[in-house]
């Protein structure tokens, strides 16, 4: 039977030569404090840490409640127990979700305590120490002290109870089928223990574009099968979350309003609450799409987002659940014609004036960029801009414009670039990785989250390297300071194995891709250039005279969006000073976002000394080339990866390649064609 | 209840004034000839003559053998009956469809004589003289022989057994429902009835692509439902066809091979032949998509056309069946990076080599237009150039690319454009029309096809004017010297009444309706530019860097497609040489097939005097113009057509106007942006 990668970065592979001998001098025995019940989140940490350590060592360690031997890892909560509380010192530092893992030498005995504020910490500390020993890293000496950087480490998933999931692209969902919620499946189990091995501690398990069918997830009908999911996320340490469809009390509570001041509107939503609650005790809350895309909101009843949203977390609040409000509101039926409206300022100029006008329990999920999660926007000036407002950033990990998991793009840099953005709402240090973390803004709740990218195929994610944004996503959201390398390389060592030369091509490629994939798509952050709805493969005007507020403008002189105050949209006044006078000046713009915020000449010299067109037809050249690289680099992998996942991976390369020079050869004519300017190295352009 | 147009043109409204009196004087009383069995075809052509006399005089005329009045009806076979054989006189011109129409006056009384070659012919005039008394024709002197002009009068439905109609707009099947038959529908009949009344003889009911559960059609599984269709039909004169899968001896066949040489392969079709015609013995024949847009074919065995063709009609051929054998062949895998292939060579490169080689009841089936029923190509340089293969002419009555049936265009004008044509292949007079009636290469059998507009929608056809192109190519194809006015006339009056005013509104508006609708949309032949896959609206690049080879080339300074033989690909030299040196001079190309056949700058100078690009903007804005003149036009027929009626057009129109603004402006914006050349009338272009 082929390896197919289901097992991910949790493979748990028998463990050779040196670092054997030293794992199994410590593993052979697990000390549990007694007196402390052994359930729920602390049991699957017992069972995780066991079934880890049989898994490389080849035997399971005993459990004790005293020690046996000179050596042993001890487990259990911070005051729990004389062995963990002697080793662990001041950890008045740490969060709710903290953990420590120190090796403690004493005159006749040495151990390692794994031990958190709570069980689900426990349960992080017993994956992290099993990701150290599947990286072969030593730990006899360990002296951590973790904690999140986020409260709120969530993901959404896009899945309808029909079996599809949306912007999916690694198969069907694994949540529903057949309209049936697949509340026995061993899978869901196994998704959960690969979101906790990485600290994900919320999953929203249904598409915010919340159809007919789903629309009764939150009733009685359904809630029995989702409360077992939940159940089963609960023994991971992660809060189920359900996307509800703002007009239920019409669709399905048989009102004739979703008006959110409505009395009988209120006490509906109310009841639904107490219904959910009463099936899933520690239910996460509502994740909300309203008046977006056409889906139904308060704008319908005169109402705004606040009171929407304040309706819905005034029916959670008795239960301490969140509203998670999307912030994704534009005008999707706009005139390509009416050059004045301007999409990316959408959401800043929707919410920005409704700042202090939320409940506590509300939170406000913003896209990362203005438009929608192109290969490279700007930064939403919405973040961080709303002072009394939660706030938590929203990335997508399913490669919709960048590559649907046919082409490789490791996402963990492009979200790096937007945690450590600068919004200076106050003063130069207000990074987004801090905003999201209620550092700038004090926040009752934030946090980040993301689209998920995984499905059914065996190996979750379609492509195999995929996994490595699911791996790092959660990775990143633990620990922001983490590098990408870091990260990348993390994953590698735990799913293709130590082997330098296996993670060196892995990592390396991982690094590169993002800015392959930007190289032969869309150039200087203009984005689109898509297949209208497919989003993969190009199509330059495909979106050009579209309803979708995205138009680049090209024609035979130059090409871009004008979002300057002087002369364009004003978007760029919605960011602080410090970062519109940069965007606003054609001199001080970054190249990268050159064509986001002006429209140039296709003569304009770029600060690479380039012209715009001589940059598009460089870049889209070199972007098949690193593809055909990589490619080869790969092929030096036969034999040091299993042969399932080898030509899995190659076939993908192949036609990523096909992809990349599709978008290099229209790209380059339609330029050359428009323009008429020849390029300066005569290479072919169609 | 409302008038939704299902009775079509075969309305039968009261007859009033001075036309009641005369009409009821000849019509209370039909004589058949004694002696002559009243079933079948014959007993149809009774039974459609009275009921049309009831519904336009109030009283069904008695059916005698001897006339009892001093003025009557005399309907039957010729050579049936002395009345009539006195009456007919030398009708040897008549083919086995002809009929006469005469009024005898005799001393003491006088009589209607509609007679004909066969059963089939006296319903044709039966219906002859119905449409002469709705259209308030008077008919005390008539005088008419008619033959029809071909003797093949067919429609081709696009219907799968699913339901859907692959390019239906016009609702779902009438044929068929979630996989089933509708066998005992009403609605077939009726169907019938409308195609009987314009002279259809054949249809195919199911689609060209034969899908899977299609492909059993021609089993025991499904025959006897399909036998109960041609039951009906067969009342009509109308012989039942099936597109069958080239690919049955694998799908359900059991065999591994479709080779057309394969003993096996033969016999299965034989056998399966033997079994349809044991069903419908008066079963048409095979059509056939092969070697096509991914259809199976005898290419795969090394085989070509011929040999797959007559393979099918060897087994037909015991029965009298045809195989009509489609030339829709052509690489729709093309590389648009690639000059030199040329899809518009595809069918006459294809099949020209093989003149001689198909057996006597093959017909090859040919496309109107080398590419793909555009608003505007060349006529197919294919037709006629097999002076030794039968040929008939395939049209689209459904407007695929003309506008589905939400924009009015009227294709008779197109289609006696492409019967007119002359082809030159034996001398002038080489017409299209003259072609496909046989009259110009010895043609066994020969005639007219075309792809069906009709689904289950109240109205037939989508929109009420959209009847117009069904009931119009019936009669054009019955023949060919009608004017397009004449038949847009006769449509008009019989659907919406002997009122003046709205048979000149809706006359000329249909006139002039295939000439707006290429004036919005892609310019001088050029083609396409519509959105990818739907077809309707406008993407002007949709198709530029497509597989499908369907190219513009425009670039900054000019666009067109090269198809000459100096610097192109040469397809106009498939053309004879009295058509090949006009289109391949760019001085006698005709402007509204220039970018057809040439690539020339936006400053190149037509025939009119304007330039490529000045053309470009003007045609846009006129298009436009005219349909909100035709908008107000339908206004002023507010209470002279039905209230449903006049409201649903006008609701289409205003759809129209939409898509016809869409095209101005997407179509002069991109121009304007490729080219810099300002409109030389300085309206608004954005």
């Amino acid at each position: 039977m082929g390896d197919h990668g289901y097992a991910a970065w949790l493979r748990y592979e028998q463990v050779t030569g040196d670092s054997m001998a030293s794992y199994a001098s410590w593993a052979n025995e697990m000390v549990l404090p007694a007196g402390v019940p052994v359930d729920g989140v602390l049991k699957t940490a017992v069972q995780e840490l066991s079934r880890g350590i049989r898994s490389m060592l080849g035997t399971a360690p005993t459990v004790e409640h005293e020690p046996s031997r000179q050596r042993f890892i001890v487990l259990g909560v911070l005051g729990g127990g004389s062995l963990i509380d002697a080793a662990a010192g001041d950890t008045a530092a740490l969060s709710s979700e903290g953990y420590i893992l120190k090796t403690v030498h004493e005159r006749d005995r040495a151990y390692i305590v794994a031990a958190g504020k709570s069980d689900k910490a426990v349960l992080y500390a017993a994956f992290h120490l099993l990701r150290l020993m599947q990286s072969g890293s030593a730990i006899d000496q360990l002296h951590l002290m973790e904690s999140p950087t986020y409260s709120l480490r969530m993901i959404n998933h896009w899945d309808n109870m029909d079996g599809s999931v949306e912007r999916g692209y690694s198969g069907r969902s694994i949540f529903y089928e057949n309209n049936n919620v697949l509340s026995d499946s061993e899978r869901i189990r196994d998704y959960a223990r690969l979101m906790a091995s990485v600290g994900i501690n919320g999953i929203a398990i249904n598409n915010v574009n919340v159809h007919r069918e789903e629309t009764y997830l939150i009733t009685e009908k359904l809630l029995p099968d989702v409360a077992r999911i939940a159940e089963v996320f609960g023994e991971y340490g992660i809060k189920l979350f359900l996307s509800v469809n703002y007009a239920g009390t019409i669709e399905i509570g048989g009102l004739d309003t979703a008006d959110p001041l409505d009395p009988q509107v209120r006490t509906w939503w109310k009841e639904k609450a107490a219904e959910v609650y009463r099936y899933i005790p520690d239910f996460g809350g509502f994740l909300v799409k309203a008046d977006s895309e056409n889906r139904p909101g308060p704008f319908t009843y005169g109402r705004d987002h606040a009171d929407g949203a304040n309706m819905l977390a005034e029916a959670l609040e008795p239960y301490g659940g969140l509203v998670l409000w999307r912030c994704f509101v534009y005008n999707c039926h706009q005139d390509w014609r009416d050059r004045s409206t301007d999409r990316a300022r959408a959401a800043y100029d929707h919410f920005k004036p409704l700042d202090g006008r939320f409940k506590d329990n509300v939170i406000l999920q913003i896209k990362n960029g203005p438009m929608d999660f192109q290969v490279r926007e700007p930064v939403s000036p919405l973040f961080g801009a709303m002072e009394h407002t939660n706030q938590m950033m929203e990335f997508q990990i399913a490669q919709e414009y960048t590559g649907q998991q046919k082409d490789v793009c490791f996402l963990v840099p492009q979200w790096k670039e937007v945690l450590n953005f600068d919004t200076y709402v106050k003063g130069s240090g207000s990074t987004v990785k801090e905003i999201a973390a209620g550092h700038v803004h004090a926040y009752t709740h934030s946090g980040i989250t993301a689209v998920s990218n995984i499905g059914n195929d065996e190996n979750w994610t379609g492509h195999h390297l995929a996994q490595a944004n699911l791996y790092g996503y959660g990775r990143l959201i633990w620990n922001p300071e983490l590098s990408s390398e870091e990260i990348a390389g993390e994953w590698a060592v735990q799913t293709f194995g130590g082997n330098e030369k296996v993670r060196d091509i892995l990592v390396n490629f991982l690094l590169e891709s993002w800015s392959i994939y930007e190289n032969y798509t869309a150039p200087l952050g203009v984005g689109w250039m898509v297949t209208p709805h497919y989003h993969y493969g190009p199509d330059i005007d495909g979106y050009e005279y579209s309803k979708w507020g995205t138009y680049h403008f090209a024609d035979h002189k130059g090409i871009g969006v004008d979002r300057t105050v002087a002369t364009g949209t004003g978007y760029s006044s919605q960011y602080m000073q410090a970062n519109s006078q940069v965007y606003d000046s054609l001199e001080a713009c970054p190249d990268e976002l050159l064509l986001f915020f002006h429209h140039v000449p296709y003569t304009h010299e770029l600060k690479s000394g380039k012209t715009v067109v001589q940059h598009i037809y460089d870049t889209h050249f070199a972007g098949v080339e690193r593809v055909e690289y990589w490619i080869g680099r790969w092929q030096e992998l036969e034999g040091l990866v299993g042969v399932d996942r080898f030509r899995h991976v190659a076939a993908r390369l192949n036609k990523q390649l096909d992809n990349a020079m599709a978008w290099r050869d229209i790209v380059n004519t339609y330029f050359f064609r428009k323009s008429g300017i020849p390029d300066a190295h005569n290479r072919v352009i169609y």
